[in-house]
C-alpha cells in the first residue's frame, strides 16, 4: 500500500474540509475530491473554487465513491452521521477508510461502538488543532494545517493500514501527526480549549448581567479584550462541544473551581504568601508555555 | 487658579510616574519634576533621560518641594506612604495637592481617614487605565495616557480646586478624565481586571499542577495563549492588588463562581438550550464590547 487515496470524500465542506481537500490536492495525495452536504450553494461554490471536483447531496452516493471518507461536520452531527455511515460501509467489501476532524473523540467512539457493536477496524478518529477566525469553504486554504498538530486516537482493533493511511493523509498537508488515547485527547482538549471557552463565556455573561455592566464594558481595556476574545466564538459549535465532551469538561471545571476556591480563601484571608506563590507558579508556567509556542511557527486563532 | 503646577513630585519613578512626568513636561503643565524613591540608580537614570530634573531619597524633602505630589508606587506601598505623608503635609500651610495612580481606591481612602481622622481636603484619588508590557522609567513615554481613561474618585470633603487641578493635570496628558465613586471604581476594576487576572492565574496553576501538564501545554494553541496572557503579569503587583481590593474582588469571584456553577449544571444535564442561550448572550456582549473598544484608538496592554 502506497498510502495514497484515489478519491477523498469530504462530508461537510467548510473551512476544515475545504482546507483539507486543497492541501491533499496540492500534495498530490489524492486525485479526486467529492463534497457531500445539505447546502448545495456551498458545495457548488467549492467546485467553482476548484476545492472539490464534484459533489452529491446523497450520502450513499458519497460513501460509494470514497477511498477515504472524512467527517468535517460539527461535532454532534458527525456522531449522528455515523449511524448511517457505519451500516452502509459494513455492506461493502473493502470499504473506505473513515476519519474525522471533530473536537471531541470519546462521543464518536461510543457512538461507533453502539452502532457497529465493536469499533470498526477502518474508522480512525482524529483532530487537527487548527482553525481560523473565518469560516466556510471561501476561507479554506491549502496551508491551514502546515506546522500544526493533528492528533490521531487509534484504538485496539483499528487496522494498522487504515491508521497509516490517515497518518499519511495528514502528514501530506504539512501537519505534525501525533497519537494519543481517546481519553487523553478529550482531557487535554477540555483543559486547554473547552474549559477556557466556558470560563470566558461565564465571565462575559456574568458581567453583562451585572447592574454595572455599562460601566464595566466602558472601562475594560486590553487585558480584558484578550481574556474574553474566545467568548466571541460560535455558540452553536461550543454548545455541541460542551455536550460531546461532557465528562472531561466537568472534570476540568471541577479542578479549576477547586483552585479558584483556594485562591478565593487566600484573598479572603489576605494570605500574601499563598497569593504570591500561586501567581508566581502560574507566571512561570505561562512564560514557559510562551517560549514553547514561539518555537512553533504559526499561531492558531479560533481553533476548537 | 490657572490649574498649572510649578513643581510635580513623583513618588516612585517607573513606567507610570515617568510617563506622567514626560507628558506634563511636554504639555507645559509643569515646569519642574522631582523624583523620590529608594532606588538611586533608577532616579539617576530618570535625570539622564530628562524625565525628571532632580531627585531626592528623603521623603520630607520631596514633600517640601511639591505643588502636586503623585503617588506612583505599588498599591500597598502607596497606602503605607500615606502614614508618613499626611501628617507631614498637615503641618504645612497651603500644602501640596496629593494624588495617586494606584489600581485600588478603597484601601487608600480607608487608610487616609485612619491616619488623618477625616479625608484630607487636598488628597484626590485617581487611577489612569493605562499600562504597557514593559516597565521602569526606561519604558516611560509622554504618550502613554493619550486617549486613555483616567478615573478620579473625589469624595465629599475634597477641595473643589484640588479636584480641578488633578483633573487638569491628567487632561493635559491627552487622557479622558471621568469621575466615579470609590466603591464603583473598585467594583468595576475588580470585574474587568482583577477577577480576570485571578481566573487566568488559577487556570494556569491548575493546569501546571495536573499530571498531564506536559501534554496540556504541548497541545495548547492560540486561544489558550490569548486567554492566559495576563497570567504572565507581575505576581507581586497582583498579590498587592488582590489584598488591597479584597472586598470587591471577593464579590466578583463569588458572582463569577455562581455563573460558572450554573454552566456546570447545564453541561452535566446536557441542557443544550441553556448552554446555547448563555454562550449566545456572552458572544453578543463580547461583540458589542469589541465594537466599543475599536472606537477608541490605542489598545492597553498590561494595565492593572
Amino acid at each position: 500500500m502506497s498510502y495514497r487515496a484515489d478519491t477523498v470524500v469530504i462530508l461537510g465542506l467548510g473551512l476544515i474540509g475545504g482546507s483539507l481537500a486543497r492541501a491533499l490536492r496540492a500534495s498530490g495525495f489524492s486525485r479526486r475530491f467529492v463534497g457531500f452536504g445539505h447546502r448545495e450553494p456551498s458545495l457548488r461554490r467549492g467546485v467553482e473554487l476548484g476545492v472539490i471536483d464534484d459533489f452529491t447531496l446523497d450520502l450513499d452516493a458519497a460513501i460509494e465513491q470514497a477511498d477515504i471518507l472524512v467527517l468535517c461536520t460539527p461535532t454532534l452531527v458527525a456522531a449522528n452521521m455515523l449511524e448511517h455511515i457505519l451500516p452502509a460501509v459494513a455492506q461493502r467489501d473493502n470499504g473506505p477508510v473513515i476519519t474525522d476532524a471533530a473536537s471531541v473523540k470519546g462521543n464518536l467512539l461510543e457512538r461507533a461502538i453502539a452502532v457497529a457493536g465493536t469499533m470498526p477496524a477502518r474508522l480512525v478518529l482524529g483532530h487537527p488543532i487548527a482553525g481560523s477566525e473565518r469560516s466556510g469553504v471561501e476561507a479554506s486554504s491549502a496551508d491551514l494545517y502546515r506546522d500544526h498538530r493533528v492528533i490521531l486516537t487509534p484504538v485496539e482493533g483499528n487496522e494498522p493500514d487504515a491508521v497509516a493511511l490517515v497518518r499519511a493523509m495528514w502528514a501530506s498537508t504539512g501537519a505534525e501527526v501525533v497519537e494519543m488515547t481517546v481519553a487523553d485527547h478529550d482531557a487535554v482538549l477540555a483543559a486547554t480549549s473547552h474549559l477556557p471557552h466556558v470560563l470566558a463565556y461565564a465571565l462575559v455573561d456574568a458581567l453583562a448581567q451585572s447592574p454595572a455592566s455599562d460601566d464595566i464594558f466602558r472601562f475594560a481595556a486590553g487585558g480584558f479584550r484578550d481574556f474574553t476574545r474566545i467568548a466571541s466564538s460560535d455558540p452553536a459549535m461550543w454548545r455541541d462541544i460542551a455536550i460531546a465532551n461532557r465528562s472531561a469538561l466537568l472534570d476540568a471545571i471541577d479542578s479549576f473551581s477547586a483552585h479558584l476556591a483556594q485562591l478565593r480563601e487566600a484573598v479572603a484571608a489576605q494570605d500574601a504568601d499563598l497569593l504570591f506563590d500561586t501567581f508566581s507558579a502560574a507566571k512561570k508556567a505561562r512564560d514557559e508555555f510562551t517560549a514553547l509556542l514561539s518555537q512553533r511557527s504559526t499561531p492558531t486563532p479560533g481553533e476548537p
